[in-house]
Formats: C-alpha cells, structure tokens, sequence
C-alpha cells in the first residue's frame, strides 16, 4: 500500500469539497481532494440543475394549457417525452461539464479516486490502495437517497430522483412518495407534463414549511393538480407484470395504486457511516453524528471538519458552498480557527406557486418564545398576480413585538425565488418593518403583496408604526 | 356663482389626489376635490394596469411560440384579437372599480366635477359655476398624451395609449413613435400579439436608460423581433384610404410605411397650463413651472402643494401616491411644514426582458462627478436564466470608490422588476457591496447573475474586498 502525507485531505469532491478545496488552497499546496464516485456535483447531476430543468417544460406545458384566459388558443399540444428529456439531460450535462473542467484543472497529484475510511485521527485509508496520513481532514461526502428497503425487491421500477434524470422519455404513470421538497418538486413537474401521478406523504407537510397556514396552501394547489394523499401509510409495495403495485391506508380509508414506477423521495442520508468515523477520536452524539460548529466547521476542538450535506444541518447548494469555504479555510489556518458570519436562512421550493421560508421559520419562534406578531396576505386578489393570472398563495411575515424588527415570513405563491432574496436580505441587516415599508415598491409588482402583509404586521405590533414624521408609509389606509 | 370655503382644496382625484385627500383628512373635514375628467387614476384607465394585462397576453403567445425547446409541440395557435381586448379591458375595469368605490365612498359635500382655475392665489372657479375659496390648495391635475399637432389629421387613425385600451379587436398594422417606456412596452405587445409592428424613435435612447451598455441592449432585444427604427424623424403622416402613411429619414435613408394606425407614444404633458397659474402668486421658473421641494411638496412658502404626474418629476405611480401623502399632509399642517424622507428611486419597464434602474442611474453619476467603479454581467450563460429559456440580458452596478458603498444599477435581462426592489432597497439601506455579497443568494436563481456582476464591481473598488476575517463571499475564485 502506498503512503502519501499531505497538509489537508478533502473526503468529497462535490459542492462543499470543491469550496473547500479552494479556500484551503490558499494556504497550502500539499492537499489532496478524494472523491468515491463519479466527479460533479449532486446540484448539478441530480439536484437543483436537472430538477429545474424539468420544471421549466412543465411550467410551459401548463402554460400552454391556461393561455385561454388570456384569449389565445391552441388547437393541439403534444408533449414529446423524448425531447423534454434530451434537453434536460443535454443542458443538464453541461453544467455538470463546468464542473468535471473544475476539477480537471486541478493538478493531478491533488486528486485520488476512491472510498477513504479513518484508520486513525490522523489516518484515511482509501481502497486499500493508499494510506493518507494528512495534518488536517475535512470531511465532505456527501449525502445518498435514502430507500425504505422492502422497497428494493421492486428493482428498476423502484427510483430515485438519480433515476428520473436518466430516463430517455417520461412514463405514462407515477407514484412519488415523500412531500419534501423533492416530491413537491418532481411530482408536480411530471403532473404537469401529462404523467399520471400520485403523491404521497406523512403527516401531511409539505416540504420546509412550518407555518401551518402556509402549510395549507401548499396542500391546497397540490391536491388540485394531483392524487395527492398527504397523510397516507404505505402498507405494502409489489412488482407486477407492467409495473408497481402499492397499497396505503389512510384517514379516509384504504387504497391501491397500480403505476409504472415508484419514485422514493423519502429523505436523503448521510454518507458518514462509510467513513468508519470512529476511528477518527472525535466526539460523538448520541445518534453518532459528530459534534461540530455550523460557524467554524470543526469538530469539537480537533483537527477534522465538516461541510456540505454530509453534516445533516443543512442540504442547501448555497450553504453546502460556505461550510465548504469556511472549513477549508479553517483548515488551512488551523489551529487558529476563525468563526464566520453564516447567511440568514433562506429556502426556496420550486413549484408553482413556489414556497418560501426566509429567516426565522414560524416554528423556530414558536420554540424559542420569541414575542412576535404576524402579518398575512393572500395574492388571490393581489393586483400584478392576478393580471399575470397567478393569483394563488399567501404569505405570513413575523415581526418583534418589542423592537419591530422584521423576522422571518413563510410563503406559497408568484415569485417567491425573489420575495424570498428580498426578505432574507431584509432579515440580515436587521430592518424593522417600518424601514421595509419606507423602501421602494414599484406599481404593479407582486411585491405590493407582500407590502400589505408588512402593514398587516405593522399595525398587529404593540409599538406601533411610526409617526407621521418619521416615515412615508404610514398614512391612514396606506 | 355658489361660493364655498374650504380649509383644502385638491385640484386632481387621481391616485396623487386621493392620497392627498387620505393624508389632509386627518387634519380636516373642511375640504374639497375637484375633477375636471371621469374618476379613476391613470393607472388604472390607461396605465400600469391594461399595459400589463395586454402584456400578460403578449408573453403567454411569446412562450408558446418558444414552446419547442422545451420539447412541447403546439400544432396551432390562434390569437383571438377579441378575447385578448375583452379580459384587457374586463379586468381594467375592475381596477378602475376599486378607485371608483373608493371615492364613492368619500362624503358627497368633499367632491365636486368640473375644471378649476385660479383667480387669486386662495380663489379657484370651477366650470364658472363654483367659486371656491381655500386655506392651502394641492395641484394634483396630472398629465395628458402629447402629441405633434399635425398629426391631429389623422383623425381616428391617430391612437395615444388611451385609445388602445378601448379596442375591440387587434388592428393588422401600427407604427408606434416613440421608444419611452409606452412605446416600448405597447409596440412589443402588440408585435407578440401579430400585429405587424413598427417602432421609431429619436436618438436611439429606450425608455429611462442611462447606461449605453444597457441601451444597446434594449436596442437589441427589440431589433429582434420588430421593425425599429430608433433614430428615424417622421417626415409626413398621411390619412389614407385604408389607414396612415407615414414618411421617416434616418441615417441609412428614408422610409415609408403603411398601417392601420399611427400610435403617438410621444411623452406627456403636464395639465398645469389649463389651471390658470399665473393668478396663483407662486414663484415660476423659466418654463413656467412652478418651483417647489420635492420632499415637502409645497411651492415655494406658500399655501400652495404640488403632487403626482402634473409637477413632470417623475412619472410614476408609487412616486405619485408619495406625493400626494406628503402634500396632504403638509397642507393639513400647514405652516408647520415637514420636509419627508423619499425612497430610493426605482424604474421598471415590463417589456421582455425587463428593463430597471435603481438608485443612482449612470448618467447622474457621471454628472455628479462620482468616483465610481462597475461591474457588469451578461445572463446569457447565467444558470438559472439558461434553464428558464429567458437568458438573454446585462446588468451594470456601479459603486462608491471611497465607501465601497452601493450606488446603483441599471438593467436589460430576466426578472428585473423584482432584482429592482432587491437593489433599491440595498441603496436605501446603505448597504456596501460587501454586505451584498455576505447576504443569501439561493441556488439556481437568477439574483446570482446579479451577484457575479457585484463581485466583479468589488474587484474593481480600489479599497479592495474586505479581508477574509469580515466577509463569507471573498474567497478565491468566488
């Protein structure tokens, strides 16, 4: 077996090793990135990049189908399976393409393929074929679909999202499982592009939501596109001749689907237990995950980090992208480990309407007793939504009750990917919603929406808006 | 001749007026609006609203003739003139009902119809039927289409934006002059509906752009899919048989069209010169307007407020309903005059690809003598706008090369009427462009097209980016 000794060894070459390998560089150059599977990243393979790929010919078929309100008619619309495919599946290889062109700018001698498990804290050994015996490590690999395992025995009529994005065209019929963002995303996607689907989850939540208004919203436009069963156990799956077989029971009673694929959105999982962390001397909690700092990356007080999926705190691109920058520049100035400002939280569920949590979720406040009022506004009448005619959804914005401060908003509805930058940013340099109300909103916008779930809030707060003289929008039936 | 005394008096019910009455209602019930024309605000008869519906139109016939490369085949699509007039003018004149309701609602005895002019600077006459004398009166008449007299012969075949409202059908052919903001989104309109368009301007300048990046690339975007001239000279319009010819010259020779219709998209005018302001007492300036603040509305010291479209500042409806909430209110507590807080400036043309300014436009930069520096981003390659199939676009953003503070922006490309607020609102706020950059940015948007250009303006700021210690978005290759 061959040794190699290096200052900072990477485990993953995805989204969070890449950053990491980045920032880490600018310290040293004896650093080794070691990637288990195939180099580009899950965003770009089978995540955010061929998801919304998919997304965009099913927003335009749909489209197409509502065009009559606006006095256009379309005598027949086909939706070629293979070509909506082919475009997914070219453009999708593209941005996989920036990122293997990435890594194959890389010098050779930093790049090693292979699975690499802990031997020792300071110790990975990767196939049997190299031992790395590195300073510092970070961990960066990644997270897998998660599959409840009697469902294996369906074999290639059991998915995962992987899967979909590999197919040549679109089946005739579905049964997704899980309501995350996912299953949300994907059913609706293939709803809409004329495959018979049906969508089941627990307990009828809906992806990041927390807010059970807003909850039921997104329970309302899903069930009105799809079957959608949101609180169903699924009893028992079988292959048959033509497909899958699957029973569920609900509050309603029972049911029984036969459809052409099974599609397990049921979570994703940690790729850790492969790594054989026990070996590595870190401190563990009780359900072994190891004990780190979201603001630092490391963990406990060692020489190892953490980034990306892997961690379970957070699988979104652009916070997989900042541990991996902060736990790679921590390892490159380890032991003289910085903490660093994370972003304010912000998640976005693709569908249409689309879904939004920026800041504190209504959950978090709720737990964390935070004293706080609520504003809420539907865009079924709301003006720029209505005369595009995608007046469905609303939005609930949370205020401090004792500094007005703005603190979060959930949200269904029309652009809610900007709504959303907007709010975040508003969060993160700590307006106070009379500060949101005094900014620009520009006629018609769907952001006029938004202003009146603001002055809903405004009003709920005990402090109460302003006066007269310190702000411009705050006259009587502002 | 009836007299009343009023404390205050408002010349205009449109949207700076009712804001104006909202605000002074406060202070008093002693007051009067006068409307010289029928209720409702530009923006709802003839504005913001049916442009966009028309527009909601245009864009659902544009995406379905782009259906293709989404892999969706649409065998026949029939524009029916008729029914896209219909829900235009259906859904304005629910519009036009609210503001309708809203000044129903008003006491009988605080309305009254008909023209007023001043006879002293506390005296107007209305229709000679009214003589009205007031404490403080607010100017809130508005403005109207201007239009070059000769082409008054045109008769019914001469169109302002007005006219195109009450359609019952979509003509064959329009010449549309003038590339402002209703020229622009009124001939690209018409032109996705199948009108045969053509669209002539002067000096090759679109709508509010400053920047000549960004001009040329609405240039382009328009080139593209109508016949413009934008800096042709109309020679000679003619009433024809069949409709309109109209004769151009421009730099590689002259022209001649033949339409149904010759639409004036020629700016407009003010209606202080039927008001009689002489009489008024109030300081004028060269041009005979009168001189006044802008964050008090008042003019001069007098009793006398200015409000909305009719001041030429800036005509735009959110501007206007903050006029007229200043000037009401200043004219309720008149003397004690408050000087308010105006937002930061925000202009949005909903044409496709969107056109916005925010903040500081380049042009006054350049006049203020600002030492500034740019960054720019083209969202031809930017992801999300790729997957969307709207990827076509620039934007500038401009910053302080003392404070690295955020100035402004100006842009062609997708989603601008929401990157828009993101920005003024980051203007307003005084953020830096470091604090842009350490805010979220989800993946894949389109705000990231707008964070490519914001590193590229950090790089170029002398003071340099914050060290690694400050920020989260500085690493290498960020």
């Amino acid at each position: 077996m061959q040794t190699r000794q290096v200052d900072i060894a990477i485990i993953g070459a995805g989204t969070a090793g890449m950053t990491a390998y980045r920032a880490a560089r600018e310290y040293t150059d004896s650093i080794l990135v070691i990637e288990a599977g195939v180099y580009g990243t899950t965003c770009a393979r089978v995540g955010c990049m061929p998801s919304k790929l998919l997304i965009a010919a099913a927003e335009t078929s749909h489209l197409i189908d509502s065009a009559g309100i606006f006095g256009i008619d379309v005598a027949d619309k086909r939706i070629d399976g293979r070509r909506v495919m082919e475009r997914v599946k070219t453009e999708r290889d593209r941005f996989v393409g920036f990122v293997e062109r990435a890594i194959e700018n890389w010098p050779q001698g930093h790049k090693l393929r292979g699975k690499a498990v802990f031997t020792d804290p300071h110790t990975l050994e990767v196939d049997g074929h190299t031992r790395i015996q590195a300073g510092r490590i970070i961990i960066a690999a990644g997270s897998r679909p998660a599959v409840p395992p009697p469902w294996l025995e369906l074999g290639d009529r059991l998915l995962v999202n992987d899967d979909v994005f590999g197919w040549e065209t679109l089946p005739r019929s579905i049964a997704v499982v899980g309501t995350g963002v996912i299953g949300m995303e994907l059913g609706q996607a293939l709803a809409r592009l004329g495959v018979k689907t049906h969508l089941l989850g627990i307990g009828s939540r809906f992806g990041p939501i927390t807010d059970p208004v807003i909850n039921g919203e997104a329970q309302d436009f899903l069930s009105g596109e799809l079957d959608l069963h949101g609180d169903a156990s699924v009893e028992r799956v079988e292959r048959t001749e033509s497909g899958v077989a699957l029973s569920f029971v609900e509050a309603g009673g029972s049911g029984c689907l036969e459809v052409d694929y099974l599609l397990a959105a049921t979570g994703r999982r940690s790729n850790l237990g492969a790594l054989n962390l026990e070996a590595a001397g870190v401190a563990l909690d009780a359900t072994g995950n190891p004990i780190f700092s979201l603001d630092s990356g490391q963990i406990g007080n060692s020489h190892i980090f953490i980034a990306g999926d892997v961690s379970n705190a957070h699988p979104l691109l652009h916070e997989a992208a900042d541990d991996g920058r902060i736990a790679g520049d921590n390892a490159g100035r380890y032991p003289d480990i910085r903490v660093r400002p994370r972003r304010t939280p912000l998640s976005v569920v693709f569908t249409d309407p689309q879904i939004m949590l920026a800041g504190k979720t209504h959950a978090q406040l709720l737990q964390d007793k935070v004293d706080f009022a609520i504003g809420e506004s539907s865009f079924e009448d709301q003006g720029r939504s209505r005369v595009i005619g995608r007046n469905r959804g609303r939005i609930r914005v949370y205020g401090d009750q004792h500094s007005g401060q703005f603190l979060g908003a959930e949200m269904v509805g029309p652009a809610a990917e900007h709504i959303g930058h907007l709010l975040s940013w508003s969060v993160q340099h700590g307006l106070t919603v009379q500060q949101m109300l005094d900014s620009p909103f520009y006629h018609p916008v769907i952001e006029e929406g938004v202003r009146t779930a603001l002055r809903r809030l405004s009003r709920e707060l005990r402090m109460g808006p302003a006066p007269m003289e310190n702000c411009l929008d705050c006259g009587p039936g502002a």
